[in-house]
């Protein structure tokens, strides 16, 4: 039986909120066993932006990212957001490591085409290298990934945080027995977005596409879910969406095949 | 025999330019066998401060680090800087990793004690933890040093990079047979720092209390040479004071016992 593995994706909010991002950071040095947090960042780096004179433009809910902004969240996420939470980690006796896709190579990518849209330093994944993280946090190491890759040319590249999260969580489950958990400021997958009460405790691929249609889910939770089922067909064990500050892995919207 | 082990400290001046950057990455890159890169990035800290309204105050040439500017330093050496080294060397086939002292807890420091002068958030370094560097660069990986360190109690500390740099050496000496460089932009310690012929090929430490007796070594070129015999009593092997562009290890000064 392979070893039990928790990855935890939080979104920008939390990481960005003192408060919530004490609460995580107690809540993820509890969890036992081998552990991977991915973080995001985009206010911070939106407000950095906005410090330097930089309009953070966005295209669809996404952020297009010149050479100035790439700099920008190369700073934020590479370095403020990160290495901050891998100091509060290793204070909480944690063994925390900061990386980005490009720090021993663990994730390639390449630009994004430009088709309508030039998103700019945008990286989409070409592959994650499991075998090197399995070989870090099989010494007790635990990853802390900031939502940067690179397209092994040299060049960093800005990638969704929840995208790599997935990515990874796939590449890890020929190692481990993968628990993937989206965490953010919802219970999970509401039936009415405005609702606490209206999770929807678990989902599968038919009720999404059936939710879709109906326009129950829809904006960011559909790239969200669509991940999550790519994940679970890629051998992922299992994938939550759920609060923050319910990392116990009990509550929020499972995925079911 | 133990193995030979390079560790190269360079300046921020030489990786904030894009001509000498590019030149130190291919030189380093086609170091053979196990090596570190420890970087600076003053100036592109200060730059940055500037953009965002704030001050840089030095007091006897180093930097005070109030709370924004433990900010700014953790943005740009641990991010921006630090990241894109890591990003170009992967290009160039270097299987590099950035790491500031709170990655694996590598450099565990304390807040410098306020004396005459508070110089805010700076580590003095307490310990390197030489065993896991070591495991890291057993497994082929080159780690990028950033001159961040912490506390062990969740707070990052802006660290002088030829102390990170003398510190590392000493501990990977039980390990490896350490060279250990410093980088600058001169051709070594000089008798006229004007004058890039008066290089002193080779000092002893007797030499040394006489040079600054008679004033000519001088500033920043003392702490850096007592770093250098202070790394040779500890058991390095060689330190040499040199030019960037010559870190095949055959010019500059040599420090002698």
């Amino acid at each position: 039986m392979k070893e039990k593995l928790t990855l935890i994706k939080v979104g920008g909010k939390i990481v960005e909120e003192e408060d919530s991002l004490r609460q995580l950071l107690e809540d993820f040095a509890a969890l036992p066993g081998a552990k991977i947090l991915v973080h995001g960042g985009g206010r911070s780096a939106t407000r950095m932006a906005a410090r330097l004179g930089i309009e953070a433009q966005m295209i669809n809910g996404r952020r297009v990212t010149d050479r100035e902004m790439l700099d920008i969240v190369t700073m934020v996420y590479g370095g403020l957001v990160n290495k901050n939470i891998v100091a509060r980690l290793q204070a909480q006796g944690v063994n925390a490591l900061g990386l980005t896709g490009a720090d021993m190579d663990i994730i390639r990518s390449h630009k994004r085409p430009v088709k309508d849209v030039d998103y700019g330093f945008v990286g989409d994944v070409d592959r994650v290298n499991g075998e090197r993280l399995a070989g870090l946090i099989h010494k007790g190491v635990v990853p802390v990934m900031a939502p940067l890759t690179h397209d092994g040319q040299g060049r960093l590249l800005n990638t969704n945080a929840d995208t790599i999260a997935g990515e990874t969580a796939k590449a890890l489950a020929a190692f481990f027995d993968v628990t993937l958990m989206y965490c953010f400021e919802k219970k999970g997958v509401l039936r009415d977005a405005e609702d606490d009460n209206s999770l929807i405790p678990h989902i599968n691929e038919e009720e999404f596409r059936r939710y879709v249609a109906d326009g129950t889910i829809q904006g960011g939770m559909i790239p969200k879910l669509e991940n999550s089922f790519d994940a679970i067909h890629a051998g992922v064990g299992k994938v939550i969406i759920t609060q923050a500050s319910a990392i116990d892995g009990v509550s929020g919207t499972l995925i079911e095949k």
